[in-house]
């Protein structure tokens, strides 16, 4: 291929993809000419060449610019994909995952509250004042443990709730997903044996596959939480090195471990050398109101690391959670710095600005009771609309509900149904590490209740009718 | 212990470690009982405990408040830090690492542009216009693979520099430091072997020990850039994995490798089946104004994923970079996900913003004359101050300047000498995964040359001379 012609097809390929878009200009022919090693001789040759098929137009001393398309353009063909180890190659989990970034659907399947449930004006403000304020710290680094102030913030928050939080040890991280990978990567080892609950959260289990970690289950049940005696026996036949539990509001269950089950997991991890991450992204998030007690606070061997965010709460897009990592926290920030360097600036002093200036205990007051609200209607829906058979969790808190569909009905197959009417659902097995609950079905309720969503419950209650194997 | 006491010396230790600081209020009584699970009365026999010890004070119908400490408190026992499997214990890394939360440092041990040197008015602007434009989505997830106009503008930039890229390739990542671990956890498996360049950015020396792969070194010379036949012959020997290489001026080097070495090198990789991981992040940063090309620009093989950062260009705290993922795109945002869920979204607007409403070239050529200026004086103050026989490297761009002490003096020695001067240095044995380079050091040029730095070379020079051993 001649020169002018290598550089035409690539500008070709750049339109055509849409990465230079009609109106848009061409980089100059000295740009062209510098960047290729040729001559601008040539890359004058390759706008002409442009030019003659139409794709270009040329305005006086200004340059080349694209010219709209006269119709559709073909699309791109898509690049086979290589694959890469270690993942867990769940056709359901690719299903779930294709679904983040569609907001076309009725979205029963996001765990978050919806932005009208969270103070967005708020935290807008905050985060206007602190660009004001201190615009080289906002966006300069931040210290790879976090902002102190926000670190302050957090151990005081515990310190509300009754749990002794030094604010050393508060290690600031991309939400509680990468507190959980981070807590994990430092320290396990491949090869580990590692207790997850079963059911819960895929995102877990994806954690725990990517280390090539060895899995053991507990139970975690509807109406009980996390069975501490079943741990104990497991634990004593398989020493594990850690143990991820998420005593209030499991993911998918919303089942609220008791107290003194609380108390008899950490000393049953603590006698047998197994350190806990505790996932407490829902804690904050009781129907009753009352902020359940972290495992954490039952702690008495510094062998508990706690993970929260602010993700559930306030909101998802700052990426702001938190782990607690007690005499790993030297290890943890090591591993926060060589893993991201550090968290965004502004979204840290923003939130710090925020839980300052305004009373979060009473924002969270409102969106318990707007979320209990929700559930039960979500609840009332499936009664009134769905098969008989179908069972319904009883969610103590959180934003899920988990559902048992009648006389062996298929997940996927409802989850693929639904998503073919609009509605975003998730299936069951993506929260197991062995592909079981293939007939459950998660639902949330972090949006208000509206007529869409009632629309869609009943629609959901005829496709589940309609049994499709 | 009593109840009572409990809660008093936990109350106690969070005003002792400013948990709870003077003249903030303590939890209520109804909500100290409450969350400790104890009695009203209990919790009022607990505050007065305290009240006797002068440490809160009562006001009547507003609660218990922290009084002002009368003299400066003990403080607090530092807690024993547990240690973390597969991270090098390399104390030099840990001073380094110590250096990042300090602000009190004459600054030549920072890879970053001063504030002064970066648009920060501009992007505190466009983060401003975000939060109203578009105030959800700020707030919100922004989806696993980043926000598509960023992707967008991120192939733009790349095709006005001559290099194809397509915006469905582009997954947005926590600065390029993610941006290479995500590509090693999804690419390879422990015990898998990696080559690096000797010396190299002790993050990826760092980044590959978390995962557990063997190293090969390949040399990277001042002026000449990575050792093109050395590799080769090396994969030739030892098949490796993936190579992560520094092409467009290594840190600590600043060596620019020329576009016949590039070739070679990429051909090399694919002959031998291993992945190109190619760290561009100071590819913008030449001092002689042309852009070099990425190596990606080399590949027919679709075999070099590609990362590079806004970090040293525009803004470090926004904490965004990128990937080029090329036919492992879809593992990698599935990595990323379960890394961090996704990138705070505001930072993400904002540079999209950003980048369509200013001409990035423009400040591009400021900032490298600025760098280029920077970079010599440190030379010139080399050459005036410092002993003969101190050895300079010649830089053709990016932020650091690599020396070698004269008469095998120490690297160690001098960032700690310099360190009790109140100046900041990177020890040169961090650069090495054997901890070579123990006689050389690292500046950096990032800060506007001024009086203090100045002085802070005399004052180097002069302790470079006394050679303590």
């Amino acid at each position: 291929m001649l020169l002018y012609e290598s550089l035409a097809t690539q500008l070709r390929q750049q339109i055509e993809r849409g990465t230079l878009r009609a109106g848009e200009r061409l980089p100059s022919i000295r740009q062209l000419a510098a960047s290729h090693g040729i001559s601008p001789a040539t890359a004058v040759q390759a706008c002409l060449q442009l030019e003659r098929e139409g794709r270009v137009q040329a305005r006086p001393r200004s340059g080349y610019f694209v010219r709209a398309a006269a119709a559709p353009l073909p699309a791109a063909t898509p690049t086979p994909r290589r694959r890469a180890p270690g993942v867990i190659a769940n056709p359901a989990l690719q299903g779930v995952f294709d679904l983040l970034a569609r907001t076309d659907l009725v979205p029963l399947h996001l765990a978050t509250p919806a932005p009208a449930l969270l103070p967005g004006a708020h935290l807008a403000a905050a985060m206007s004042r602190q660009l004001r304020r201190q615009r080289t710290a906002a966006l300069d680094y931040a210290p790879p443990q976090g902002h102190a102030a926000l670190r302050r913030q957090i151990a005081l928050r515990y310190a509300q709730c009754g749990t002794n939080v030094d604010a050393d040890e508060v290690v600031i991280t991309a939400g509680a997903m990468e507190a959980i990978s981070l807590t994990l990567r430092t320290i396990t080892t491949p090869g580990d044996v590692v207790v997850v609950e079963a059911p819960t959260y895929h995102g877990i289990l994806q954690a725990v596959a990517a280390l090539r970690l060895k899995v053991l289950e507990v139970p975690n049940r509807a109406g009980q939480g996390i069975d501490a005696a079943h741990l104990d026996a497991l634990l004593q036949r398989t020493p594990a090195r850690a143990a991820i539990l998420v005593p209030n509001f499991n993911n998918p269950l919303g089942s609220l471990t008791p107290d003194h089950a609380k108390r008899a997991v950490v000393d049953s991890c603590a006698r047998h050398g197994t350190v806990v991450i505790e996932d407490d992204i829902y804690g904050e998030l009781a129907w009753s109101g009352q902020r359940p007690r972290p495992l954490r606070q039952f702690d008495t061997h510094a062998n508990v690391i706690t993970c929260g965010s602010f993700s559930k709460v306030l909101s998802p897009g700052l990426r702001v959670g938190w782990l607690l990592g007690g005499p790993w926290t030297d290890a943890l920030v090591r591993a926060k710095y060589f893993s991201t360097v550090g968290n965004a600036s502004l979204p840290q002093l923003a939130l710090a600005d925020y839980l300052a200036q305004h009373d979060l205990e009473r924002h969270l007051r409102k969106l318990r009771r707007t979320l209990a609200d929700n559930g039960q209607r979500l609840r009332d829906a499936i009664v009134r609309h769905w098969p008989s058979g179908t069972r319904i969790g009883e969610p103590a808190g959180g934003l899920s509900l988990w559902l048992q569909l009648p006389d062996g009905g298929s997940g996927q197959t409802l989850f693929e149904a639904a998503l073919a009417k609009g509605i975003g659902t998730s299936p069951g097995q993506v929260y197991s590490s062995r592909g079981d609950y293939a007939d459950h079905l998660r639902l949330t309720c972090g949006q208000p209740w509206s007529e869409t969503l009632d629309r869609a419950m009943r629609q959901l209650g005829r496709l589940t009718a309609q049994r499709p194997r």
